[in-house]
């Protein structure tokens, strides 16, 4: 039993070395991915008006970056074409409500969501909101999210690049490219992540053990 | 009324020398695109157990390719976790069934679809369709599609590429962006037409009226 720890003390040492070399190689940290599905982040006001009066959001599950995460609700999208159900809200709420769909879900809606980056609203179209208690027709708000990379100070000093800085990625496989124009977004509280949305994930054939590099 | 016809002949003669300067500048013709959305191709024998025996296919729309139609008839494909529901077919009848889904519908489906061009379909996995008459249990044949261009031999020669050559292809704009793998297909059949499906086609901003390059 002490033989077979110490083999595995072993075995774990040289594939921590055998990490840190690699990535000391390559002089860059690898960038995981993150993928998402169509959500909404909700304001006070407007989770008010679906949920009910002073309802609180229910945490689910963690997501990657620090303090957000998915909750139980849902809502469903209204637009004058069609309707999407069952759309996650993910947590907690915000000065703002945006509604993050795919660049398809703009045929089933009949509104064309433009992409943009988080919180760059303005300009962008309204939508309807249906919720458990009752609906809201927001006047804006409706966005494909621009792809873009999440990452600390740390990782941008280390990756060569700067918050709002425009940069390529670049993916191998069979369905490899390319992604042109995503946004550098670096803080102290984020945690490296190349985010996409489903569509975005599959034409690349990315999943969430994939990793991208940046192509300067 | 005849100085409108002169003014009109003189307008049309202008155009027409700017577009074939503009052709000649470029000195390669632009590559429109074609979306497709999942569809089944069906061989006849399976048309006859889905639809009924001796059932033909009812032609609908005809596709750009040519002798290509969409049919009125679809059909519903079932995986172990799921259903999609009013697949089109697309005729004419095939020797082998080939079912063409998004990379997005194997999550639903439960069965990972493997990137294959057209025809080649040997260890892809099965999957069952449902029609008005009756099901099918297909061995093998699920797929998605790699990206692709069709096009003439004169087209290829053109664009200074070979049939079964791999490109790359870019594409402008916020969405704009590289993918490589693209397989050129050139016979003297075939219309020029880079062939996308949505996923694809919504993650570089590319429509129906898009032109794309070969990236060199």
């Amino acid at each position: 039993m002490e033989q077979y720890e110490s083999v595995l003390k072993l075995l774990l040492e040289a594939v921590q070395m055998n990490l840190s070399s690699t990535e000391k190689k390559q002089g860059v940290p690898e960038i995981p991915v993150g993928i998402s599905n169509r959500h909404v982040h909700l304001s006070q006001a407007d989770v008010n008006a679906l949920f009910g009066e002073g309802y609180e959001l229910s945490p689910m599950k963690d997501l990657s970056q620090p303090g957000q995460y998915a909750c139980k609700e849902t809502v469903t999208i209204c637009g004058p074409k069609g309707a999407i159900e069952k759309v996650r809200v993910l947590g907690p709420v915000r000065s703002k409500t945006q509604v993050e769909v795919l660049l398809g879900d703009s045929f089933k809606l009949g509104v064309v969501a433009p992409t943009r980056l988080s919180g760059d609203l303005q300009g962008t179209p309204g939508i309807t909101l249906i919720g458990t208690k009752g609906s809201v027709q927001i006047t804006e708000g409706l966005v494909a999210a621009q792809r873009h990379i999440h990452m600390s100070c740390e990782d941008a000093k280390a990756l060569e690049v700067q918050d709002g800085e425009i940069v390529s990625i670049e993916v191998d496989g069979l369905r490899g490219g390319i992604y042109h124009n995503v946004a550098i977004r670096a803080n102290d509280t984020s945690v490296l992540e190349f985010h996409v949305d489903t569509e975005e994930a599959n034409a690349l054939g990315v999943h969430s053990l994939s990793k991208i590099k940046i192509k300067k």
